[in-house]
């Protein structure tokens, strides 16, 4: 190595070593005559003294050589903020490996920083910075952890290709054009989801990966064309034994990289109960502010519009947000109305309670009755605030969570801290999907419906069937999706079928899983987790491009290789394809 | 879990246990009424005992769930081949979880197998075979195992982008047309090269991944267009820490997954001795068969064709094929013989050794002198043969390159036991490409070449320019290539000026790396191992398909999934392509 040390490791018992240093420049003071360098790199910093006769000029950024002699900083230049801050190294040889030979569009230990697309265009400065590099170390210890955890549990990771066939139910495939076969063409894959149930017909047992992904998808502002998941598939199981596993491994993840400790059971509530409760299928409950139903107050109301709401099997949900008043404008309030008539409501109901009786609020000459009623059976106090919103019960609770989501990311980021993970399960089987007009997956087609409301709603009402699906949620992000597959041929047409795909369709797109039912299939199911996701909430970064090396741009460009980027006439030519030009 | 043992665990300790087994039916023996099943997983397998009243029709590959007490077998019946040989599980109850609708197209525990493209069409009943699923767990083994040690020693591991720029020097690229930007391309990277140095310019120090390639070339016999490598990089080093570095992985991996001893230091050839030695840069040295200058034995021959070569510097080698006599028959001769003619030299000299005396050869008349005397001093036995070609020294390496890599292919399999494996150092930096009429480097030309050699024949002669380079070889295959880098702009430039790569050229290409070099770059270097190919190695696997879960066939299809295959005409339309037909 050119080194001896890295700029990390030196300490007070090291006094006296002849040592030789390599880094970057991070900073240069001039005292005297003295020359103070301190050096950076991936480990740490130390402070090089260097001598009059041996000054050289050297740049910030620059690399060097520093060969020298450790010792003790005298006791009133002790740096405690550095591990190495009881030594400096008194250069007596200095090279300088690469000086810049410009000045840096922007250094990494200056504030501001600049706009993340100057970051991103010099990606190779943004990594030198602290923060930065502990987010990629950070992210690497996570795998490490995953992967060792899962194989001491008898999981095998096994890659899948990347050069692999478009089956477009689901999102947009990437295509990869083959030169060997003109006109035909690789897809990339959106997951390993048709691999990973081939491995448990093989007898795998137990599969992870962690994969890159692709979605072409319209990028909205914190999504990756490519990401990366980690996978997991397993045979002989039931939905238990699949969330135990994802729950012991991330207790030990968490455990081992940040040293928190995770509940020993995740919490668990059912689909249904995350709308009623929050109005969101992936709820941040730090923020409290459970929604409560009221219905039974407003019942005797003399509004018209609630009458009429009320007696068409209507309700009436609300919540409480505490210490709120004061903040709790008239243009606040505007706004919440709006979101709440952008979700189909006529607006919300709100009051607050201030001097210990109910103060402001929507229709308070009408309604203050129902309001001292709600006051008592939600036990509010002083300057607390309840927002209500009346109307069927779908629809309320999505103007609810809305409403709720915006005061929590507005005023409550403060109580956004540690971590709140759990499960949400038993998710409807099928959505509606208005542009093909059928029905489609909630999660994906291979999911095992519950059976028995198969038998009663397949012939009546889709959306009434429940997956055996699950989802994992920390901190309002839905970080892991999985499901209980089907395992047999018949039922995966019935359920093919139910979403209208025709025999043609069924046969181009997932013969080969059809096939492969054939010949003895384990009873199996299994989870993706987004990796991304998961690291950015560990290392609590506000979006995932902070968290992964290369990050794209949300139109899908990499500033720092200007990909993607024309190619030439002789490489479209040996594709056989051309390009077609404007819109 | 829908078990509560596996097929692999129980023991005679668990008699009288009641378990729950799980997994395919094996074999079934219908003995007097009484059924005997046995139940294989990944695991293993487990003899069930199926009393007459519980009999149910079971097709073999169906999958079962068994429940039952486990009993000692019968001193007469214990099976010592199984792991759970001494013990029988007597089925309470049997259900079928997912029979086979109809007969397999092989089944996994019959010989013989199927052809390939069968094997690959059915992989999931491929992977069923002991075999197969032992490569997949060692494969799992092997990446757990670098990755735990590469970490320890302070690698990281980052992910690098699989949607990047298009930089055709090299091999062709695989291409991904850009739905948002029309006209545009992404392109899979061939390795994450320039990646991992912007890494070093960042100061990651240490990188490493475990990463999926891509090279659109036509495919040779046991060539992927995807494959896996091993890629490692680090700053501040010589090449001695990378060749440290690659050793310890090596000889970690071998013991911890094989329990091999690979030898403490790896040996290690300069590319001039290997050519010299054994006419190849990745030779198998297992089989012997050393090359030895025989020159001087020659120079007083009579024969005209022999004084020309040997006066215009030619030169005569030849090795010792031990107690090869009786194989080395005329239509051997001539098969060798055309050998040496295809790498442009006239023939091979050769003569067999038996009865104590030069006995049967060619030219025996004019050079039973020199054959005797080259007895003598190669020290030949009984029924040895030497095998010698005269010619310029280059062309002769290679000749007795091709015939040595003929006679240990068809002759002494049985020698290539066990491991070996050593450096290749101080490779040529430039190779004349014929095709573009320039030098092109050999290895890449980001390679740092010996700057003596560079200061000495930049202007003269590039041929003589060696790279500060290293090969990995085992067993006769170039497991590994890597190569001190290029850290400095300036020498960057002049190394592709010197590959007449134009100013332009070299922006586009590979702009941002330059760029990247004039900010603070550590001298770093690296390397890349086939993480394919070393499987293949370890467990001994004759083709890399054979440890890739999914793999493609010689002309790029995976058989298992038809890709690749055309889409709709909607695909093409939003990437705004299209397809150009004919030739």
């Amino acid at each position: 190595m050119l080194r001896t040390h890295t700029c990390g490791e030196l300490r007070l018992t090291d006094a006296g070593k002849r040592v030789i240093l390599a880094g970057w420049v991070d900073r240069i003071r001039d005292l005297g005559g003295v020359t103070f360098i301190m050096l950076r790199d991936r480990y740490g910093q130390t402070q090089i003294v260097v001598p009059q006769g041996l000054s050289i000029p050297i740049r910030r950024e620059a690399v060097i050589k520093v060969e020298g002699i450790v010792k003790e900083r005298p006791k009133e230049n002790v740096n405690k903020e550095l591990e190495t801050g009881e030594i400096e190294v008194f250069a007596e040889k200095i090279e300088v490996l690469s000086s810049p030979t410009k000045e840096l569009p922007f250094y990494p230990n200056e504030e501001p920083l600049p706009a993340e697309e100057v970051r991103l265009k010099y990606r190779y400065i943004d990594l030198r910075r602290k923060e930065m590099m502990e987010k990629l170390l950070l992210r690497h210890a996570v795998t490490l952890s995953v992967r060792n955890y899962l194989s001491k549990h008898g999981f095998v990771e096994v890659e899948t290709p990347f050069l692999t066939k478009s089956t477009p139910e689901g999102a947009r495939d990437f295509l990869v054009p083959c030169r060997l076969k003109p006109g035909t063409f690789y897809a990339l894959p959106q997951s390993p989801q048709l691999f990973k149930q081939i491995l448990m017909v093989s007898g795998l047992d137990r599969y992870f990966q962690i994969v890159r992904c692709f979605r072409d998808e319209d990028l909205r502002a914190d999504r990756q064309p490519e990401f990366t998941q980690i996978d997991i598939e397993m045979s002989f199981v039931t939905r238990e034994d699949v969330l135990e596993v994802v729950e012991g491994m991330l207790k030990h993840v968490f455990k081992e990289v940040l040293k928190v400790d995770l509940p020993e059971k995740f919490d668990r509530l059912s689909y249904d109960e995350c709308m009623n409760f929050y109005g969101s299928d992936k709820p941040d409950r730090r923020i409290g502010m459970k929604f409560v139903d009221l219905t039974n107050i407003f019942l005797k109301s003399e509004l018209q519009f609630l009458q009429t709401i009320l007696s068409s099997n209507g309700v009436v949900k609300g919540f409480v947000v505490n210490g709120f008043a004061h903040n709790m404008s008239r243009k606040l309030a505007d706004q919440l109305e709006e979101i709440a008539k952008t979700k189909g409501l006529g607006g919300i109901l709100w009051f607050s309670f201030e001097g210990n009786k109910v103060a402001r609020g929507s229709l308070l000459k009408h309604l203050e009755n129902e309001y001292n009623l709600v006051v008592k059976e939600l036990n509010m106090k002083e300057q607390d605030v309840c927002i209500m919103c009346a109307g069927q019960l779908s629809l309320v609770n999505e103007a609810l969570g809305e409403v709720r989501k915006t005061i929590g990311d507005l005023y409550f980021s403060h109580l956004k801290k540690g971590f709140d993970i759990f499960w949400v399960l038993d998710f409807p089987m099928f959505e509606w999907n208005e542009e093909e007009k059928r029905f489609v997956a909630q999660h994906h087609p291979f999911t095992m419906p519950n059976l028995e409301d198969l038998e009663k709603y397949a012939d009546k009402d889709l959306s009434k069937i429940r997956a055996q699906s699950y989802d994992i949620v920390i901190n309002g992000f839905e970080v892991g999706s999985g499901s209980i597959r089907i395992h047999d041929a018949e039922l995966q047409k019935k359920v093919f079928q139910l979403m209208r795909l025709s025999e043609d369709e069924i046969k181009l797109k997932f013969g080969f899983l059809l096939e492969a039912f054939q010949y003895g299939t384990p009873p199996h199911g299994g989870i993706a987790l987004g990796l991304d996701r998961l690291v950015a909430i560990m290392c609590g970064a506000s979006s995932i491009r902070d968290v992964i090396a290369f990050p794209k741009t949300s139109s899908g460009t990499c500033l720092l290789t200007g990909a993607p980027d024309v190619v030439s006439e002789k490489q479209l030519k040996e594709l056989k394809i051309k390009i077609v030009g404007g819109d």
